[in-house]
């Protein structure tokens, strides 16, 4: 008996890893929503396998089910690696779904970490007679979503840095100067990371020095991510390239309006400031408050820095290019930070590594 | 006859990819010698392997023909990886045993470098009727000596520039904290690099701030490294723990005696310096002329940085941690770049990547 539970907790654990092969499939094409993938197994044969597509479209579970007769549902187990949603949202709710297809069995990878969802999907199917196992292979499903589990535990956004940089963690020279830090290769990534948040963030000497675009062009994406400037004193030109896209451009300031001259696109995010240092807190409640679920930081040091010394991220991704700037380069990271007398700085944990041909694309995890 | 060709250079490659095997056995114990390999074929079998293991003892084809009886040598070929000797150095030259063996053929890696070597061996082979197939595989039989090669052609030491920094480059806490900024494991390869050197070359500061031991610790070593610093005002008390071990410590300044409560290692190292900069090149050559011919550089920032600026070093070694310092840390490279006007900086080649642990080793070559 203790051998066969043993076996069927592998099975359930080789389905699951196989749906969440399956959910991978879906990227920025499904966000903000997250990535779900679901697989239907009778008797130890995987009948179909489904993930979640687009944003606002069918559910993993639905593009798994619809692609089989009642017949073979029946009595089937369905392996999903995120609770089914029992609501009405863009789509019907999926347990109605999986109740009428007979399944008898459903094994959850992790449980709907929002407060209004959590357990209900779960519940609704055992009220149905249905046999639900739960949290096989959580960890590697929550992988699967980090931001949505940030947002919902945390209720803030989740927060990327990024940087590209020289071996000396120089971000341009002197002058300001930049350009090709990093191989094509690298900035593909960099535009990925982009298309995957809701909200590029930078500070306004970003935007004065470099009068960058901040749009996804060597990625595909769903829609542009807005902007958010970091200006107090609201030094940013009207002409800036960043409201050229059709998007949201929040700007931080602790004034009471903005330049009239400033385009339409341009939001007014009134902040706290305390001795001219932005209230981080503040400002992510607020950003959080106008539905930004996924920050991407780029920059300037001082930006970054500002959030490293107070604790506001989720991950930091490197890319560092084959190049010594020297020391009257800009930095990356720009702050001094606080912190404990015994510490040496802020610790990070690796998460991933990889070679883009001569650059580092490094990943890491706040500890 | 061009297919028979082609089949025997194929044949050749890969005898001598199994040759450049045999020579990376041989490391820290075979330093400063070059690592060489040899292998034996007849009948396209492999007869015997060999590799030059420890300085001073028997090179690679000594070791590999020794296996043999002359009946079993006879007309065999013989791959090494560097041109056999031909001179009387702490062995017997190694010309007269293969052609004391009746080896039908030989076929060399790479050529000597040594101007008073270079072809030498070869020609003797030749003219002892023995046919020889030079520079197969050469880059890879170059690769495994580079210092070797750097000091022959370049008339100089080969140079390695080491630190193990933070994400954001920064080598210690403005207190000069460095301890464990980098992973136990992490500092083992270090200790190999130093152990593959022949000396081990700081700045005075880096000797007054850290106080360190500059010896190998943590790996095998043959004799420990000799000790540079950089130390025009003969700043650096003579307790520190450079000189504890029993080996040269070279004061690098432009007075004409060290102060005479030095140790007995001390040795002054009379440099030329420019407005307080010291020339490096000078340096270079005063330590070349007493035996160095591998430099690692370890620090600090300006010391490291001056040697980047100038152009000498043959590769830099980072040890990157998962850590932010913060900008008031100490900079792995400090020192403002010569540099054209259009550069953004010192451009490096990529050779070689490695995690340990959560720590990344990055090796980068001069382009």
């Amino acid at each position: 008996m203790q051998k066969e539970k043993t076996a069927e907790k592998e099975s359930d654990k080789f389905f699951m890893s196989l749906a969440i092969k399956e959910a991978k499939k879906g990227g920025v094409l499904t966000h903000p929503n997250p990535l779900v993938g679901a697989v239907v197994v009778k008797n130890g044969k995987i009948l179909s396998k489904g993930y979640h597509k687009f944003f606002g479209k069918e559910h993993a579970e639905v593009n798994a089910i619809k692609k089989l007769s009642n017949n073979k549902l029946k009595d089937s187990t369905l392996y999903v690696t995120l609770e089914p949603c029992s609501t009405y949202g863009k789509t019907p709710p999926c347990t109605d779904l999986i109740i009428r297809s007979q399944i008898k069995r459903v094994v959850v990878g992790s449980i709907d970490p929002n407060p209004l969802h959590r357990g209900k999907g779960i519940k609704i199917l055992r009220d149905n007679g249905i046999s639900v196992e739960t949290e096989v292979l959580r960890e590697l499903s929550e992988k699967l979503n980090e931001p949505f589990f940030k947002n919902m535990r945390e209720n803030r956004p989740y927060i990327t840095i990024k940087f590209a940089s020289s071996i000396d963690s120089k971000i341009a020279d002197r002058n300001y100067k930049s350009k090709w830090i990093s191989s094509k290769d690298s900035r593909i990534y960099a535009h990925k990371l982009r298309s995957e948040s809701d909200c590029i963030l930078v500070g306004s000497n970003t935007v004065i020095k470099d009068n960058p675009l901040l749009n996804v062009r060597e990625y595909k994406f769903r829609v542009q991510p807005d902007v958010c400037v970091i200006d107090r004193n609201l030094k940013i030109s009207p002409e800036s390239n960043i409201f050229k896209e059709k998007r949201r451009v929040f700007i931080s300031t602790d004034r009471e309006t903005l330049k009239s001259k400033y385009p339409n696109n341009a939001i007014l995010l009134k902040t706290t400031f305390h001795n001219g240092e932005i209230d981080i807190k503040d400002l992510l409640k607020k950003l959080y408050d106008n539905g930004i679920k996924h920050i991407l930081i780029e920059g300037g040091g001082r930006t970054i820095g500002s959030f490293v010394s107070d604790g506001f991220f989720d991950r930091i991704v490197a890319f560092i290019s084959p190049l010594v700037i020297g020391s009257d380069g800009i930095s990356a990271i720009d702050k001094a930070l606080k912190k404990r007398n015994d510490d040496l700085g802020t610790r990070l944990k690796m998460d991933y590594i990889k070679k883009i041909r001569d650059d580092i694309m490094v990943v890491y995890k706040r500890i």
